[in-house]
């Protein structure tokens, strides 16, 4: 079956060129990663957590971008039914496709072929994740600080997830605007429920931002809400997306994905460059997910220490309060950038080091290679700990990743034994918790290793 | 404690002489309508089911109009603290701050002094209702029709809760606009769901309409996510409102307020001039509830006949089809209009008997008098039921209604023994379906008493 | 030849009595006014100077309200066919159609038939004038001060057009609006100036806001740039608008109808009351036009006094000037209205007697009794002097007028010798400039006499 | 004096790289570029017709861009004043600043940096050209054909000058809108003209779009009328986005500028690819003007012949005719596109031969060497004929083009004895009528020489 899709949203427009090189050819790289990403966006609203999944069941998908009298029309070929209603696409998702469009002509075709930048360079790269925000129309000059990204699990339980859903809604009565990996669980309920708190409030400027990239977006495709939708080529990339765009960051309960996250922002913040940095982060859940966060943080004291847990506080099961510290903060936010001359839409001055900044490829040697040992510099323990949890998310849930173990077996992590153990524990908890559940049904089968304790 | 309101949304410039007559006076009537709707709307979100409670806890509350250079302003003393948010008052209900007062003004101003309307003529009637309307900015004259009435009851347990969002879903993924009567559970589901439908379809032409009225505002004040307000003069003209402004009715379990509606509308179609008019009427409910449809079906047939039954098709647990049911009878809908030269906004044709139009006070005499007999044209029966059922709802949450119950005990309900014993069982069921409780959590004492039974 | 009209502008719906009683009956007075002023609008931008020209020539002219689905359509049979641009009607003219629609409906049916409303009370005068503004949308609480009221003739040569343009484009600039009395001339000039002014600065709340009343909108249509049109009743209720809406006065050459404006503000301005209004008031014209404004200004100064003449400035030749006087003196206008709680939309704090606020009826016999002598208190003879103006005009340019002279001859005006001589020569010196030439070219013949003289 | 200048319009964020680039240092040839073209932006209004005259008169301006929290902003040093209005930038101007530097960006970095591009390929030349406008948001897919571009001469009369006024209301009145070249004269005259007519037709799409070049932005700078700017990299760039933009042409009068646009659009319509091309040309002027229209029909007769008259029509003193051509002709435009699936916004299919697309650089030798000889290809022969007004424009007008005269004395035209002289009679022409005459008033100079003839 074949559907055409017309244009919506930022994206209506290429030159022949840029067509050209979209093109289904034998040789096509640029191709298949443009088809991937499209065929997961329209696979939004569907729960399944695994990539390889999804392209294994829609084989048969295509698409195709041709240019018409008003622009340009994607044709699909049997495209999941559940994108549309009664035979039309859902708007959201329809924006969605073009949004897949924007990122990947601008990141592969204007950037690409650029040569002056070059990409082992921290500012280059920082360029870069601007440039993207910016041509994705993410980077709105006048709006005061008012962006809460929202990170935590895709798999939460019922009463998690309802409470993602007061806390966002207390945020957007407070006129906050919202951005998330995009996903399901805590990444879906907060955009709801801010959603919710802007219609009572008359919020018509609001925010339902949802950062993605090709790896990650067919196990968390966008659910429609997200009103902008930004690609950004690789993990590295997503997370300094995320920092430099956020003015607050809320922490939900979630797996190693969320570790990943809390791992990230807390090396950077010990940077002693970024000291004077106002950067409220909040970790909180209903009080039946009390424990999960007395076990992060117990972790984070135990390795990076009381330097790391000052940049954060824990709220049980007080959405307003949450709401309330974010809202508070952004005064400071809003004086900072004043005096520093930094924009409100992106914190240029935020010091991000290259292990937080260049992609870590998690191959089995790479993550064997890491150096998880308590004796080094909280900030580089950080970053180290920060690759270990990106690679098991890999193995989890990316179909490059699920490929790896299925032809090699689990990674291998290796370490300080004490090191080890913690981790050991903290991963354990999250498979006890369901954290790392596949929604398929199936029992967690970890993808790691721990050598030092196995 | 006082705060000042600006104004928001449609009302913001009063003359001198309408202000004079809004002013707190001794004498004045007017003032004390006014303020009782002020309370009720600011007091939405807090889930008292009774006028008079939230009258008797809100004594001190005092609310004035003052001029300023930029319109006006509503000074309010001793204000309900839950419809602000840190000190701000919530933008959805400072909007319907506004609304009450041009309701109020328009009607007991502009209309009240109009020498040639006649009150008891129909057509007067009929272009007051209108008028209000148009007053209001609710008969917008460019829309298709795409309004679909919900009803359903204020006291619905969490499974049909959910079921009304779906519902409401449904309706915003295919871009229909809702009218309820405002209030909590089947009221505010609906209107839940479809906000979130529209998000993802990216509508912005969304329509959270709320018809009440001031005798039934105070038990079901509007959700703020309600973006229409209008306060019609009483429960007649707001029925008439609801079915000359939509285009499809959704009615979902509810008790006695329920009834009256089904009533109403069944009454109205059954006239022979009605008999063209497409009016898509769906009863609907998760399957848990299909029970209650199943009496609510009998007691129609029993009373009314086949007849009746062939304007409403039941729908069990199944959200799509109902609102596909709603979407592909907008196109008879539309054709019917054009064919006959009637308003989308506003059906005209619509042929109301004054049973159904004048306004009915449910004094003991009153309700003892109905003729409840099933030997009478069918229309007639179903305009002495709705008016046994509205004389129910009053005695059960409207401050008069309370009052008269206090002074005189249950109104006595007289008629045929077989007529009464359908309705008797029929309101059992409702008792037992926890459809009557008050949300403050005592036991419901029935407001009425059937003659020939007991 | 029949055309069918939408709805354009703000009146698209209208109540089955509403539609009843604008049909075409023989007896339906409301029936002719609606449709001359239809037909007024309908002529806009064809230059006849007399209303009874006009009438005389589309005699068979026909308007006919019928509604439809989307509201109401206008049925037109041979209309004038410069109202349209290649068989489309212009977009201007057709929302004044609907202008005139709205304001005739509300002033005929829901003020005429109040019976509270007592229309030779002051205050019920000033509300009436309020309920019918704020109904055509013309009072905007959210705007701070700007709008500036250009008067000036219809009739003014090449010169002083461009000037008035010049001006219309200094105050555009100056992100001010602009409200005339319609028609060509110096209403026009400023209009389009205003609006080259405006799209130079970007500035979209542009106004261009006509005021007219059933007299006179034949002999001045309003320019389709004239985005707000509202029709008052009549003449008194038309220059009470002006100046309780306007926050400051231009007033640019031109003839009898002019000196009838400057009067009324004069006369108004130096009442006690009003000494600490800021209202500024210049006349302007290009250098060639400086001899009529001195002997304005030695009529002024010779009839009311140096108090009348305080009360303006004379700018020559410098359009830049004129726009910052307006500007700068918007600041004192908001300090005034938040001081007095005043309205920036609309000045209810200003003075205005029963002489200027009464309809005055120029009948022969009424002109004949106007009290001119000089020896009384100024405001009363700037009363009496506005009148005798008004006759004028009418004598000229309305129908009514008009005939009433073909019947009985010229008006007789009767006073103090040396005020009749100062008179004679002011409406001399008109007649010279060519101020009150009609536009078919035929020379001007005067509709008055001056009995102490002739 | 230092003035900062907040964005308005489509450019507000700079990355850190590019406001480096733009930095003003010693070596830095874009910042001379960037301030130059800010300078001209700056002069809008004022009439210089002389790209150096200007330059020398503001030597110490001085343009900075400066990062801020909001984004960026300029600081402007010793900035001409007529910019300003009471000391406020004219908002139409200030989005020009940012235009030009939006277009500086792009063009400089963007694309510069590309290794891909290859600018003597015509597609990749035309792949810019798209490139450029897409990024000033000058496509907008969702529009039906409807933009007229208007040529002709900066120096024409009164007469004229109102003509185009006329012409500009009538294309505005059929809601058409309009793309000049900037500059005053017959630029200016019917974008004035059309804001008028969408004033009438209440037309809120209008776009008043101005594609400019910086060698000849200092000599015609763009009226702040222009609400669209956009500045090409060099005339070829331009004149192709003329053409591949605009759905119809109107030429007014005008001198050597406006018969190179008239070659080239012949040379390029009369190619065998365009035969099917519908795209309406209209030379147009009032009946004052009809012998210029003459002699150039002749000269194109004489020298292209009559498959060259036959892609245009003369029309006389008929604004309303020129308005109703163009409006007619929509329709064909709008089938043809469909028909071959080319973008409404830019006419892909429109064949352009290398000879119009890459750059002539009129030096001595260029100008000397071109091949002016009737006995070749008419399309040739009119990319010659082309050539060598342009040429003639540069040394008019264009700063770098006056220098060359100055130091080398008058270009040499050779060629056919019989084809010089007709052009010797045209350019002669055009002197007399003083269409190449300067605004500052002295007699104009010839900086060519025709050698055959001399």
């Amino acid at each position: 079956m074949i559907t055409h899709i017309s244009p919506a949203g930022s994206m209506d427009l290429l030159s022949q060129l840029e067509v050209e090189r979209l093109k289904k050819t034998a040789a096509s790289d640029l191709y298949q990663l443009y088809r991937n990403c499209t065929l997961a966006v329209l696979n939004s609203g569907s729960h399944t957590d695994n990539s390889k999944e999804l392209l294994d069941k829609y084989k048969s998908f295509d698409v195709n971008v041709v240019r018409r009298e008003r622009g340009i029309k994607l044709e699909l070929s049997n495209a999941p039914e559940h994108a549309f209603v009664d035979g039309e696409i859902i708007k959201g998702i329809q924006e969605h496709l073009f949004s897949v469009l924007r990122d990947i002509v601008y990141v592969n075709m204007h950037l690409a072929d650029n040569q002056r930048l070059n990409l082992t360079n921290a500012s280059h790269i920082t360029n870069l994740v601007f440039g993207i925000l910016r041509n994705a129309g993410a980077l709105t000059p006048g709006i005061e600080p008012n962006l809460v990204v929202c990170w935590g699990g895709h798999s939460i339980n019922a009463i998690e997830y309802q409470y993602t859903r007061e806390v966002g809604n207390e945020l957007g009565l407070r006129e906050m605007n919202i951005c998330t990996g995009c996903g399901p669980g805590a990444m879906e309920g907060p955009m709801k429920g801010t959603a919710i708190g802007h219609a009572k409030q008359r919020y018509y400027e609001q925010r339902y931002l949802g950062l993605t990239e090709p790896s990650i977006i067919a196990a968390e495709p966008p659910n429609p809400i997200v009103n902008e939708l930004v690609i950004m080529p690789d993990i590295e990339k997503r997370l300094e997306a995320f920092v430099r765009m956020g003015h607050g960051i809320v922490i939900f309960p979630g797996g190693a994905g969320t570790a990943e996250e809390l791992l990230y922002i807390l090396g950077i913040m010990m940077h002693p460059d970024n000291a004077d940095q106002p950067l409220p982060i909040v970790l909180t859940g209903p009080k039946e997910s009390e424990q999960y966060f007395r076990s992060i943080d117990r972790f984070i004291g135990d390795t990076l220490g009381e330097a790391a847990q000052k940049h954060y506080q824990i709220v049980v099961d007080d959405p307003a309060k949450v709401a309330q510290i974010m809202k508070q903060s952004m005064a400071d936010v809003r004086q900072h950038r004043k005096d520093t001359g930094d924009a409100y839409s992106f914190n240029w001055s935020l010091k991000i080091e290259p292990e937080f900044q260049l992609p870590f490829d998690p191959t089995h040697d790479n993550m064997a290679s890491l150096d998880l040992h308590l004796n080094q510099r909280p900030e580089n323990l950080a970053a180290a700990l920060r690759q270990a949890f990106s690679g098991i998310v890999a193995g989890n849930v990316k179909a490059e990743g699920i490929r790896e173990i299925e032809r090699h077996g689990p990674f291998i992590l290796d370490g300080d034994v004490d090191l080890m153990k913690k981790m050991d524990k903290l991963l354990k908890d999250f498979v006890e918790q369901d954290r790392m559940k596949l929604p398929g049904g199936t029992a967690y089968e970890p993808c790691y290793q721990i050598k030092t304790i196995s």
